[in-house]
Formats: structure tokens, C-alpha cells, sequence
């Protein structure tokens, strides 16, 4: 298989434009997508599909065993092939589930989550080496004559591709491991008010949790070099000269980061880093007769939706029983996206369905909460919409996530591994019955949703302005080309700290000499006054 | 004199709206606006005209002896009385603009600047006054009931005001002396890459400038200092509270920043910080018959815009004299903004007016070059309408912002004190006929242009964002709420040290207490085995 040539995408684009009808003409520009197989797919779509309904020729380039990156009208899908079926991938997903509701002594734990991260980096990696190594596909790109290429960074595979292809990039994120997006970025991230990554912190941190986010922020960069080391020595092989991480990910043009300070604690910024948090929420569509159908069944107590992401559609039965168990005592209708073994004391006011267009029934007036594992799109949609949250955080940011809800008053954190069907039940008739959590969603909702423009359109304006402009150095900061010697002013600080010891001692010496000689002459002179 | 009544604001406002027509209804609130007299307001003042046909009721609060600040039909311009006359005021701007010119030796030049602005914050200092203690005009504004205050901040009399009615703020602004800006957002400026103001150094500095860069930031405490110590008492005494000038500063909500990284050097930015640099570029208005006349008649050479800016409109005829010769050289028709006596050999290509319309003549087609005294509202204006700059700068920042478009390739920079006519002319005629200066305001102007929202609108969304939602309190970041050793975690580090040096002593002692026991042991033991 090969890309399309010129005139095939020619003719693909004016496909595009005669089936999109009423969308100006913008002249197009070609944009290569490396994205990330899994949740982070979701809000990257939005983006790639609006990119090639405005006419912009898109191509996405992903490995052929893949579970959500499927092909589309808006843009064209290049799939390399790659060493593991979609199968061990499925199972991957599944074991990562499970592994979260399994009781194990901390130990265990430890041990297997290292395995887990292991395995699926052991599989990203290798996908990465057969697309580096495919000299068809790499010929291919290189034809293909991109105008920049927009990566999702999490792992560094895609600005390898880029760097070969000297192609501009931006990167769609929400955040990476290690913080290495604010070390690459130049980015000051005080540590007395910047909570670091899986510490569960605030911005408002007492001494005893800002010495732990020191001691975290520390041991970052040995998390940094245990993930991403061996795509170090694999784009240092690949590109034939010597690139490190940091280099890698500091060459991009800009920073899509799905943040916004509604969510998110207030911290410094770079200029390239455009704040695009709420991405994924795009106007409410007409739900379907299924959905409409349950939704209007749910009389004055309304319903809540309930859903872990879309990783995770079934947990071990015994959970499942005990959630369902909560779920039944409360008087709201429940739409519970689960594909497990149906719990044997399903209440019937909740209803189990494969698959639910979560973001359409969070903006339904009569939806009152919103169960979710806290993941990013999730807790963006129901900031949108207005909905408080109960929150059972699983896995990765989602710890995170759920601090920054709950540190807000619009939502309940419970620990979905000790949890009780009464803690459950409790907190979502407290989220339901409590005015202050709506009142507090409500006030973020207002304020999240009040800019000037909306965060796709935001995004598409920068992926076509790096098309356009071939990138965007005028938002490259100096510090880049400093060491970090030179950065923290160490030189200077050294200087100055020499110059005023040597004028110390200098002076101090002088002062000494002339105190000498004074003494000298005085003990000289007595002698002499006594002799007189 | 008193403030309009609500009755009063509603006719205004009907009136308002009624003679817009056009405008879409929005719920009309009530903005306070605090400016600055000179060339400040004219950014401010589109602003806020614009805040006023949008429908929102606009109070201007102004010394009563002004310069630039006249009623218009879009805001209500409330002044208070001042112990001077407008004659003073102007008496003070020739002075000014004279004594750039005076050619005096280095330390009488410094004690006529100090003497300079003395005079000028002296006048200010005493208009605050004159503002704060009129107990008639505090109970107006009091009963007025303002939703937020739009404030210029380059001196802190506006927010005294804004503090003591408990108003939510706005800050328009372009810099502030000392980078105060900088310290009252707890923005982190490395002195590495973030050149000081005056230094008139790039973002890429030599180990020589990274040093003076540092030395110009321990000094700019004292300016501070200099400066504002005289309302820090003022505020205190007024609002019958400790505060610092730190303090006063800090409590804005967003600040409204005239700066693009088109023009600026990339730093880091805090999330209150909005850009709206070319803030006064709006569209191109026809010319009046006397302009386009003489725009017509320029020719295929085109023609040259001259203006020192909105404060200099005369200089010293022996330095006119010079500038005509130059202007005289080239083939352009130049059109000089000038007030003064005429040169007697002025050139028959240069036309003298007393006020041009500098952006729509720039706008023109057949503008060539722009000299300009390098001011931030005419530095945008050249951007925007990519003519390329010869910079004469003449006090303030005009010496970095001539350096930053020197940087770029945009423009040439003269010493207005030391140039000769042949400079000035050489240099005109390099910036019209050496292609290089026209590609490279070309390229500015197409990337600072290429943007999501007018900086404009963009200013207009947060007035407005400010006064729906009373302030942003969601984007003030929590280092305000750190004492300076917290922020850099000097505790940490601290408890980290001592932590480190006692397990460290600890160990030591541990080893010595082993080692003496040991040796004590095999010294017993050896007399005992002599023995033997």
C-alpha cells in the first residue's frame, strides 16, 4: 500500500469540497497525523476530522492493529503493519482493567504495574522501530510533501517522523509523564505552587506536601529516562546524529494542551502552549429514539449517566454487583455504559447499554450527575454541561483529574477499590440533593464556556497557521539556545560573587597593610618619644 | 458636577443603542475607566469607545486639565478638578520634547531627566490626590455601582480607586518602569533571555549584556521605589490599611498586555496575562480630500510618513533643518507631522500638517517607509500595514522597541541627537530600495495579522468577562498566597539540607564510634598477644 499521489488527493479534495458544499474554499494544505491509538484518539478526531471538512488534505498514519483509529471521509488512513494483532491489544485493555480492582498487597501492585507500563510501551516501541524501519512508508511521507505534521506527543515516536521529514509540528496533549512537556516547552513550573503529576495535590500545598512534590519533581526525571531512553538511542540511530529527549520534544511549533484554568491550578506559561481544555465538547446532536426513549422515561428525578471511559467497559462482577447495588437505591434513571456480565441485583431503573453518546445525554437538561472514571474528556464534558460528578478515578491523571473537581466543590472522589455500595449510593444523592455541587459545576460551566473562541476552532486556527507559516519560530523563547548554566545565570552569579570577594580581600588587605604600617610607625615613634 | 443617575444611564444607554442601530443587544453593565493622559489613551480610547457601542455604560474619570482626553458620544466623561492648568501640561510636553534634543553634558543630562520627571509625577501624584479626597466625587462613584474599573496602571491611582470601591479591574497596558508588571503577577522573568527595559538588548545576549541585564534588575528595585514609595503611603493612609504598591498591583484581575511575539521577544506568560498588541490597528478609514490628494500625487516613488509621535509635534529648528535636507534627497513625497517653524529649506516633496492620519496613510499602497520615534502605537501601525521603519527613538522604551524591529530586520535605528542629514537620508533610502527591510515587515506583518480574534475584540471579550462573572479569580495563580521564601522553597530545600547534613554527621559519628571500638579492640588485643 502507498500514499496517494498529488492528483489522487487533488481529486480527494475536491470530493471533499463538493460533499461539504458550503465550506469556503481555503487553499489546501497537506497535513501528515501521527496520533495515539486509545482515549487520547477521541479529542484528536474532532480535530483531524474539522481539518479535512475545511479542505485541508489529511492524512493519518497508524499501525494496522489498532481498536479506535478507524477511516473516515474527512481524511485519508495510512495504516503500517505491525508485529501484534489488535487482539493482544484488546487484551491488553482488558488485564489493565482488572488489574485496577484486584486487591493485591502494595508490593504485588507495584510489580505489576511496572509489568503492565512495560508491556505496552514493549508494544508502542515496536510499532514505532516497523514504521521508522518501513523504507516503503518512509519513501512515501517523504513524496508526500507534508506542510507540517500534528502528533500526539505521549509517546515520542511521532517527532522522530517529523524530524526526518524536517516537517513543522504541533502537538495535541493533555499532559505527559514526568512533566517533560514543561521541561521541553522552557516553562517554569515553580514547585511550591505547580502540584506535580499523581501527587493528588492542590495548588495549595502545606510544607509537608510541597517537600513531597519536591521529592516527586526529583525522582521525575528517572521515571522520564526508564520511558522514553530507548526512543532516545532509537531517533539518535534513526536520524544518524546524536538527539536527546528533550531536544526531540522541545523542536515543535506549538502546544495544543487540552487545559484550561477552570479545571486546571493557574501557572505559568510559554507562548506556544495554546490552551485548548474543552476540545472535545462540541454541540449537543439529537440523541437517538434508544436513548431519547430512556431519557424522557426518567420523569422529574432525571437520570445519571455513568460511564469508566472507554477503556474500561467491564470490571470483575463482584464490583459490578456492588455498584449496582448503590445504583438501585437511588431514584434517578442510571444509563451505565457496561459490556460485563449483567449484575444479578440490577435495580430497574438502571440500564446497562454497550455504548452511550456521553457527551449528547451530559447536555440533556434532565441528566442530574455523572459517574465517570474522571478522565479528561469525561470531567470537559461534564464541565460543559453542568453536571457534578462522582468520581472514581482508576488509573494514570485520573487521580489528578478527580483533586481538582472535588478541590472545586463540584463533584466526590471515592476509591472505586474500597469503596461500599453506601458510599457510592451517598455520594451521588449528595451530588444529586446538595444544591452547592451544581451551584459550583454551574459557576465553572459559565466560566469555561465564556471565550472568545471555541477550543477547535482555536486549534485549527494554529494547525493551519504552522501550515501556512511553516511553523512558528516567533513563539520560540531564547532560553532554548542556553545551557543551564547559562539559563539560571550561574555564570553571572558566579562573576559577581568573585568580583565582590576579590574587592573584599583587596580592600580588607589594603585596610591591613595601612593599619601595619600606622602600628609600625606608631611603635617606631614611641621608642623614639621615650628616648626623648 | 456629579455622576449620571441609573435613570440618566438608562437614556444614555437607549440613546446609545438607538444610535447604533445595528448592534446586537447585550445586558449593558457598567465599566469604571481610569486613564492616563497622553499618548497612553489613544489605545484605551478605541477600547473603550468600542465598550460603549456594544452598549455598556462607560464612565471615564479624568483630570479636569487634560490633553487628549475629550467627551465622545460612547462613554461619559466625568472630570474632576486639579491644582493645574492644561497650559502647564503642555508647557511640560515641549519641555520635554526640547530637552531630548539639548545637547549637555552626561550629568547634567541625567539631572534634567531626574528633574523631568519629577515635574511629571509630581503633577500626577497631586491629581490622585486631588481624586482621592474629593469626598463628593467618592460618593458618586460609590453610588454608581460599577460592575469592574478599566485602568491604565502605569501609575497606581486607579487601582487606590478601584480597591476602595471593591471593584474587579482590568489593566491596559503596554509596560510598566521596572518590570513591576512582572513582579505583580508573580510572572517568572530569567534574566538569561527576558532583556531588562532601556537595555535595549535582544533576547540573545553575550555574557557582557547577561551581566548588565542582571545589574539593571537589582537597580530596578530602586526605581520602584523612586517611583511609587509616595503612593504606597497614599494608598495606606486613604484606605486606612497596610498596603505595598506589590500589593496594590496585584489584585487585578486580567492584564491587557499591547504586546505580540511578532514584535516581543518570547517569555514566559501568566494565565491573567491577555495579548492584545495591535490593539490600535483597525481597519483603514478613506482619507480626507487633502490626504488622498496628496497620496495621489506621490507618484510611482510613493511616499515617506513622518511623525515623532502624538507628545513631539516641534523640535528645535536646527534639527528641522537637518531633516529637511535629508527628506529634500530622496525622490518619496514625505509627509511630516509638524508644528514647529519651517525649516527655511524645505523641499518641495515635504509636506508639513499639523495631525496626520497615521494608519490609514500607512494603510495606503503607496507607502514606502514610516520614520517614526518608535512609540508603540506607531511600531504597530508599521507591522500592521508592513511598511518598513527608519526609528529615531527618543525617550522611554522607544529605544528597545527601535531595537526589537532593528532585530527582526525590519527597520534602521538613528541617534536622533548625532545624526547627520546624509544618515537620515541613506538610511530611507536602504529601507525603501533594499528589498530585504520590505520582506521582513512583509513577514511580520503576515504572521502578527494571521491571528483568531482582533486584539481588539479579544480586549473587548474580557472587559466584558470581567464584568459578568466580578473579576477571575480562576486565573490567579496561588503564588500570590506564598510568602517570597515559600515561592522558591527555600524551607524545603532547607529542611532538605539539614535532613541531609544530620543523617550525614549521624552516619559519620556511627562510623568513628565503630572504627575507635575496633581499633581500641585490636590495640587491647596486641600488648595482650605481646604478652603472650
Amino acid at each position: 500500500m502507498r500514499l496517494w499521489s498529488n492528483m489522487e488527493l487533488s481529486v480527494y479534495r475536491i470530493f471533499v469540497l463538493l460533499y461539504l458544499g458550503g465550506v469556503p474554499f481555503i487553499e489546501a494544505e497537506k497535513l501528515l497525523v501521527l496520533p495515539l491509538d486509545g482515549s487520547h484518539w477521541l479529542s484528536m478526531r474532532i480535530l483531524v476530522e474539522n481539518l479535512g471538512q475545511r479542505g485541508n488534505q489529511v492524512v493519518v498514519l497508524a499501525p494496522h492493529s489498532n481498536i479506535y483509529i478507524h477511516p473516515s471521509e474527512n481524511y485519508i488512513l495510512r495504516t503500517y503493519p505491525v508485529p501484534y494483532s489488535k487482539q493482544l491489544l484488546k487484551e491488553q485493555m482488558v488485564k489493565s482493567a482488572n488489574s485496577v480492582f484486584a486487591k493485591r498487597p502494595l508490593l504485588e501492585k507495584i510489580t505489576n504495574m511496572y509489568q503492565r507500563i512495560t508491556n505496552i510501551t514493549d508494544i508502542l516501541f515496536s510499532a514505532c522501530q516497523h514504521l521508522l524501519y518501513s523504507k516503503e512508508i518512509m519513501q512515501e511521507l517523504r513524496e508526500s510533501a507534508f506542510d507540517a505534521a500534528l502528533i500526539d506527543p505521549f509517546f515520542p515516536c511521532g517527532m522522530i517522523v517529523a524530524e526526518y521529514l524536517r516537517l513543522p509540528s504541533l502537538y495535541l496533549l493533555y499532559g505527559l509523564p514526568c512533566g517533560i512537556d514543561f521541561l521541553a516547552t522552557q516553562c517554569p513550573s515553580p514547585i511550591s505552587y505547580v502540584p506535580r503529576h499523581f501527587t493528588g495535590y492542590s495548588d495549595l500545598m502545606s510544607f509537608p506536601q510541597r517537600l513531597k512534590n519536591a521529592l516527586v519533581w526529583s525522582v521525575d526525571s528517572l521515571i522520564c529516562n526508564f520511558l522514553y531512553s530507548p526512543y532516545a538511542r532509537l531517533a539518535s540511530e534513526f536520524l544518524h546524529k546524536e538527539i536527546t529527549i528533550l531536544q526531540l520534544y522541545s523542536q515543535t511549533s506549538i502546544w495544543l494542551m487540552r487545559t484550561d484554568f477552570v479545571f486546571d491550578y493557574p501557572r505559568p506559561l510559554m507562548p506556544n502552549m495554546v490552551l485548548v481544555g474543552g476540545i472535545n465538547c462540541i454541540g449537543r446532536k439529537h440523541l437517538s429514539q434508544e436513548f431519547e426513549k430512556l431519557v424522557n422515561s426518567s420523569g422529574e428525578h432525571g437520570f445519571v449517566v455513568f460511564s469508566l471511559g472507554s477503556m474500561v467497559s467491564e470490571i470483575p462482577i463482584n464490583k459490578a454487583t456492588d455498584i449496582a447495588e448503590a445504583l438501585k437505591s437511588i431514584p434517578q434513571q442510571v444509563l451505565w455504559r457496561y459490556t460485563g456480565k449483567t449484575p444479578p441485583n440490577l435495580g430497574e431503573n438502571t440500564h446497562l447499554v454497550k455504548w452511550l453518546p456521553q457527551n449528547d445525554l451530559l447536555a440533556h437538561p434532565k441528566a442530574r450527575a455523572f459517574i465517570t472514571h474522571a478522565g479528561s474528556h469525561g470531567i470537559y464534558e461534564g464541565i460543559c454541561n453542568a453536571v457534578p460528578m462522582v468520581m472514581l478515578p482508576l488509573f494514570g491523571d485520573q487521580m489528578d483529574n478527580a483533586k481538582r473537581i472535588e478541590s472545586r466543590g463540584a463533584g466526590l472522589t471515592l476509591n472505586v477499590l474500597h469503596m461500599t455500595s453506601e458510599d457510592l449510593s451517598n455520594a451521588v444523592k449528595a451530588v444529586i440533593n446538595n444544591p452547592v455541587y451544581k451551584e459550583n459545576i454551574q459557576r465553572l460551566s459559565s466560566l469555561h464556556l465564556d471565550r472568545p473562541v471555541h477550543p477547535l476552532d482555536l486549534a485549527v486556527h494554529w494547525v493551519e497557521f504552522v501550515m501556512r507559516h511553516k511553523g512558528a519560530p516567533h513563539l520560540r523563547p531564547a532560553a532554548h539556545d542556553l545551557n543551564w548554566f547559562q539559563y539560571y545565570s550561574l555564570d553571572v552569579i558566579g562573576f559577581l560573587m568573585f568580583f565582590l570577594l576579590t574587592t573584599l580581600f583587596i580592600s580588607l588587605k589594603c585596610c591591613t597593610f595601612v593599619f601595619r604600617r600606622c602600628c609600625k610607625r606608631s611603635s617606631k615613634q614611641k621608642p623614639k618619644s621615650k628616648s626623648q
